[in-house]
């Protein structure tokens, strides 16, 4: 493959992701920082050439760019065995993946941006109104994680894949959104799982 | 592939999005109808054995079901030329569709769901206020689609693929969201041209 650049924040959890990817997969990557509260990622150069959307990650092959988390770790995995052969499991990763950004992300990710990013103080009465449906939807997430994950080592059962790559990198960090992941057993279990594989790396905070 | 059957609404985009994966592919599929607005997909049985998750499009293969639209679809179209061969090309295709689900679904399509679903004089307080976010997101939502297909046939360049299945499916409905879609011309054409393809079936509302 050609020379890889990620252009990220590295408190990101989309951006991890594809750090973890690249860890599990053993594949270098260079690395671009921005800083999304400045703006850094909606310069009229960033919005022409890296993403016209304005959001990282973007995963940079040459002069070739992949937005999107998900689509860029499955770039990465293509033909590894992070990606299952088999047919229905291969779209059941995805399946994973798609619901990641719609459930997953919008409210885990968005709590911990709300915290992190912006601070308690300084949340504006939009974002404030917006916690107690981001709080539910994110218990609703991690509730049915929980449920799935009881009786399977990981998302696909037996195969560590890009679906656990994907619901990982928030969910490892969801008490900073404020959840208090002793609540879910068998997604902490999980967590701890998915850290002690050989090619884990840390996500940088 | 074993006999299928799609759990759906037929007034749902996203249920939309298999029958019309379906019908270019020429596979046959049984339908089953629920009604979300009465809790026919949060009944036990149906979070038991069909998705945990409460949600349709689900699309049962035998005895195993695949929730999330995209999934589904890319299930059913595996192997398949709406599935690019090209490594990146395949990622992009992807990428789209994660995106579908995190920008364009979320505002286009729950801008219809409150108009079309709930009806504008019974819209709760919450729902009112989301009005305007929801509005702007599916208008930016439009308008990169706008400013991409500018200047492709379809979202992947040459090749019709899952991308424009997965975006079709709700822009082509997106005026009972009421978004105005002379606004974004590129848009516009490239709906006629989807819809002008052998295979394309209408949505049944």
């Amino acid at each position: 493959m050609e020379p890889l650049i990620l252009h990220e924040d590295p408190r990101s959890g989309n951006c991890y992701k594809i750090r973890l990817t690249a860890g599990h997969l053993d594949i270098p990557i260079k690395r671009k920082r921005y800083d999304v509260m400045r703006g850094e990622t909606r310069t009229p150069e960033f919005l022409e050439t890296i993403n016209a959307n304005g959001k990282i990650p973007v995963l940079q092959l040459g002069d070739r760019y992949m937005p999107e988390s998900n689509a860029a770790c499955y770039l990465l995995a293509t033909g590894s065995d992070l990606i299952p052969d088999d047919r229905f499991d291969h779209a059941d990763m995805l399946r994973w993946m798609f619901w990641e950004q719609h459930k997953h992300e919008p409210t885990i990710a968005e709590m911990r941006f709300f915290y992190l990013y912006v601070g308690k103080d300084n949340l504006s009465d939009k974002q404030r109104d917006a916690i107690p449906d981001k709080l539910a939807g994110g218990e609703a997430a991690l509730t049915l994680m929980d449920g799935h994950l009881g009786s399977r080592d990981f998302m696909l059962g037996d195969q560590f894949t890009l679906a656990d790559i994907a619901l990982y990198a928030y969910t490892h960090v969801a008490e900073e959104g404020e959840f208090d992941l002793s609540r879910w057993p068998a997604v902490k279990r999980w967590l701890d799982r998915v850290a002690s594989l050989p090619g884990h790396v840390e996500m940088e905070v």
